[in-house]
């Protein structure tokens, strides 16, 4: 990690807040020396602590390969400034050509999984998979522990996101090309 | 439903749309005379057509107790007006009140399924639970079947969030009181 990088861990029992609003995420995955990513707009967090995660991961995706092999995968949460290469990864097999070569993709590596992880993004989830062969199969939806959670702290600092109008927000895929960025922030108290 | 209702069925290939950004739900649910609602922020599309949702239902709610006597439940999506009432249905349990008479929530009935849905939302999924009974008990993890689904026209309308600045919007909400809007919508064509 260079010495300006504004990656910073992320407490573990607060990485769900990384995915609570439902942003799109990438997911990387990596087994035996092949890697790939793919976008998905189907996750969520499924428990705190340990926290959990759930993702569908389609069964004709060169992911799901990965993902079945070395029972781990990351959740890349991209900033909008990565919303064409989100739309993109989609174009392409990552059977058919290495996606981080072909489409210039730059990675730095985890701490306790193999996937690589994207930089540029605004957080980060290392998960391995709880193995659930029935959901898996009859569903394509995978659960994981998240094993290590990281953020920009330009985005999420302190387990919070950052609340500046300029801090730097995620998207959230539509259909056909179409996304909704993240919009402002707001904060309500409960009514007695 | 009034003359002037600006409610709308969706076709059920396309209702997946509803969610497919990720924002904050109201579940409600009925069962034996009894209704109740609550937030979810961990919710998502599974499955296209016929489309299919997941759900996280903590095992201490009473909704968990409706939705599994009944085997149904309503994914409603709340607009930005509604994020008060969002945060508030997490403060009392609906075993000591009924939400909808104590908080004044109008409802209106859906077609398929017995569950209540909450008027001044963006859109509607009425669902039948798909029994899951392992990944129920031991995640809390609900997957539904969407059997009919609405919206509000202003907002969402030909199977498409309208893309009018000034188009109601919904909520995606983060931890302690904190939301994100959903921001503006935007387009990509995809890299050739």
């Amino acid at each position: 990690m260079p010495a300006m990088s504004h990656r910073l861990p992320v407490e573990l029992a607060k990485s769900y807040r990384l995915l609570n609003h439902g942003p799109t995420v990438l997911v990387s995955s990596a087994h035996a020396g092949r890697t790939n990513v793919m976008a998905a707009a189907w996750s969520m967090p499924l428990d705190f602590s340990p926290p959990k995660v759930a993702v569908v991961i389609d069964r004709n995706t060169f992911t799901r390969e990965l993902v079945e092999a070395s029972g781990e995968f990351a959740l890349n949460v991209p900033s909008r400034a990565l919303a064409q290469l989100t739309l993109d990864v989609g174009s392409v097999s990552g059977r058919e050509q290495d996606k981080f070569d072909a489409q210039a993709i730059a990675t730095f590596a985890g701490t306790r999984i193999a996937a690589p992880l994207l930089e540029g993004c605004l957080g980060w989830l290392e998960c391995r998979v709880i193995a659930e062969p029935h959901i898996q199969e009859r569903y394509d939806l995978f659960l994981g522990e998240v094993v290590a959670a990281w953020a920009d702290s330009r985005a999420f600092a302190g387990g919070h996101w950052v609340e500046d109008a300029d801090a730097p927000r995620g998207i959230h895929y539509i259909a056909g090309g179409s996304f909704f960025e993240t919009g402002p922030a707001f904060r309500l108290d409960k009514k007695d």
